[in-house]
């Protein structure tokens, strides 16, 4: 087998068999296929796609390209959550103490931020003392201990989709639905997740800006899973606005720290609990999304979501007192925005609050940049909501005054207020599974 | 500028601008763009194609990444001549003296064959003695003096095509129009050609197997090299049966012997004196190609093109007197293949008879590939020929008994005799300028 003639083949619109696949990413990851080859092979992907069955090898030779969790030491079905990423999207911290206090276990490796939307583990980084390292002993201990762990994405897991991940992105190979959804599956399977619920966002915060692409990439997914035996759910999410208020590492931790003791914003906990319902589902400790629902409910307002969280922290060497006491670090330097007019906030662009928020230093430009932890925005109105002349509408944070001035600059652009109330769309379009 | 977003503009379909085109071919050639990122372009241009403009300028940016020759040492306007590649085609080392002799300078780079297409050089290499490299000075004082030289690609002119080249060979991303032409074009302009003939060959044994791909070809090399300033013209020739009735790299040579003292097969001089007569237009030493073609006869008919033909064998070191008395070494194991009805010779596939002789030792598979230069085919009878059964129709010739062994196997299949004398399309199809 020649990768010449793979790459032919996929040029030419043809569908590669298992064998091919193999060959291809096995040779990928062991060096015989060299990168030239593989960044023509991805632009063919791109113009050609892949049909299902590919996409499902694809996906699953990835997954065995490096370590398997082995997560039966748990006793329980495992659940796994996926975000494809939006600005302000903090429904995994609050998801994982809901679900875990239901009975469900969450042991989720996640990534860090890049560009305008935020990242689970740069969140967590902003607590004091908090490890988002631990060996795989330790997270599945803690698991089995407290039913809860979310640590960075470690070792050998899906070497392949890291390797390839990197020449995509150096070869505009990325926006295609077949490699960014086994990219995506790859890594849930290789975790050992037995359902995973899939939160695939769409609009101008969205990698996915229509929802006619989300719903092809959700579908995608939702088949590979099926087909790899897999009971995967994705739930389809507008983000053309932020989702709650904070956007930002410590800032979206206190508002994690608000929801969990009921006092969350309306968007996010919608977007919670249905996540997190069907969670339960897949995890089979209840049998339809409207009980889940409530059960959720009931964790929040027994507090047992919360306790699981401050014991979550603790566990993994937090500083769970300063969250409760909301002593985290927020950036010095910051400025209201404030309203201009009297009037309903207009739909702000989600795109353009993480580019904002970016800028004032809480996202990284690239893989090597570091970041304000205490940096970002906090929406003090969002779209909808009555504001008086001169009432802040935004809250701008960072450490640094040249950002905090160029902030300023991008964020007069980004407010406006209108005699008429926005209609806004729908927070939940569709459920794939 | 960035490559990725070159690559990304590229793919979603837009045109690159002179400035871009030049960053990418520096970058390429200077090792700052990498491999893997100039691969992924290149299957983007396949997808997306490029405009006259952008090929255009593409074509002059890898003409100007290296050498470039002078030839105004000539003191005339100097012509080059270029085939697509054909089996059988010897038309090069017809023309070279045929058109020397009528007064224009033929000063010609050429490669080696690959595949199931013979390759100039390799022909030469056949005359015992003959040089196939000189030295810049070395080559022009030749052309200067008995005015012609045919000599190996030599030296840094155009690294970025070999460099390309290469890349494009082992990512499916050769057949490429615009690619493909500005290739070809980038090193007849390196080559300081003011004028352009080109010999666009389609059918089987070509690399473009339609005339409409073949139209395309020639119609963009064509626009490039007005568009540069060079006067090109194309000439379509069919290449579904090889030309000549040799076929392998003494053999021709023998045949363009022939070909040169009046004894030339049809199809091959009908070939030879259209692009010939093109040149010498081109050259401007004639009005009209019909004057140019009676030229091309004279110098035939009174022995200059085949004086000519001894004098460059000579002063490139080979010996022309082998050559005269068909001394040439040819591979001694031979075996005919015979007719087994009595008609008319039925079509050969020329890709057919162009894998033959690479079978029998006469082409490369690889480039590093050594080659037998005595074996290859004679054609006994070609398409439309009548033969007698038990006559021979081919004529193979190896220096080892397995491949001629093969070979005989692959040639039982290539022979059929009919009863109707077939319809064979015309040669020349169309000239494009």
């Amino acid at each position: 087998m020649r990768m010449v003639d793979l790459i032919e083949k996929k040029r030419d619109g043809e569908a590669l068999s298992r064998e091919e696949i193999r060959f291809i990413i096995d040779g990928y990851v062991q060096g015989g296929i060299p990168d030239y080859q593989m960044s023509a092979w991805a632009m063919a992907v791109y113009f050609r796609g892949m049909t299902l069955e590919e996409t499902a090898e694809l996906t699953l030779m990835m997954a065995q390209s490096g370590d398997q969790l082995d997560l039966s030491i748990l006793g329980r079905r495992f659940v796994d959550k996926h975000s494809t990423g939006g600005v302000g999207d903090k429904t995994t911290l609050l998801l994982g103490p809901m679900v875990a206090a239901c009975g469900v276990p969450v042991a989720k490796m996640s990534g860090r931020g890049l560009g305008h939307t935020g990242g689970t583990i740069d969140k967590l980084s902003s607590v004091p003392g908090f490890k988002v390292e631990l060996t795989q002993e330790e997270f599945l201990a803690q698991v089995k201990k407290i039913g809860l762990s979310v640590i960075a994405q470690t070792g050998n897991l899906v070497p392949a989709d890291k390797k390839l991940y990197a020449l995509r992105d150096v070869t505009a190979t990325v926006s295609s639905i077949p490699l960014i959804a086994s990219s995506v599956m790859s890594k849930k399977i290789a975790a050992g997740a037995q359902g995973i619920v899939l939160d695939v966002k769409y609009g101008s915060g969205a990698f996915m800006k229509t929802v006619e692409e989300a719903r092809v990439l959700a579908r995608t997914m939702v088949d590979i899973g099926n087909k790899l035996g897999r009971q995967t759910i994705a739930v389809l999410s507008n983000m053309s606005q932020p989702l709650g208020r904070a956007v930002g590492n410590s800032l979206e931790i206190l508002e994690v720290a608000d929801a969990l003791q009921g006092k969350g914003p309306d968007d996010l906990m919608e977007v919670s609990l249905e996540l997190g319902a069907w969670m339960l589902v897949a995890g089979e400790v209840v049998a339809d999304v409207e009980t889940g629902k409530e059960r959720l409910s009931q964790s929040l307002e027994s507090g047992a979501a919360w306790y699981r969280f401050l014991a979550f922290l603790t566990e993994q060497g937090g500083d769970a007192q300063a969250v409760a006491e909301r002593r985290l670090r927020v950036s010095p330097w910051n400025l209201p925005i404030l309203a201009q007019d009297t009037g309903y906030v207009q739909p702000y662009d989600a795109h353009k609050i993480g580019i904002l928020a970016m800028t004032l230093g809480a996202g990284r430009v690239t893989k090597e940049s570091s970041i304000d932890l205490g940096a970002g925005v906090v929406l003090a109105k969002k779209a909808g909501e009555w504001v008086e002349a001169g009432e802040p509408i935004l809250q701008l944070y960072s450490s640094d005054k040249n950002m905090l001035a160029e902030g300023l600059q991008l964020a007069q652009n980004l407010v406006s207020v209108g005699s008429e109330a926005p209609e806004l769309p729908p927070l939940i379009e569709e459920v794939i599974q």
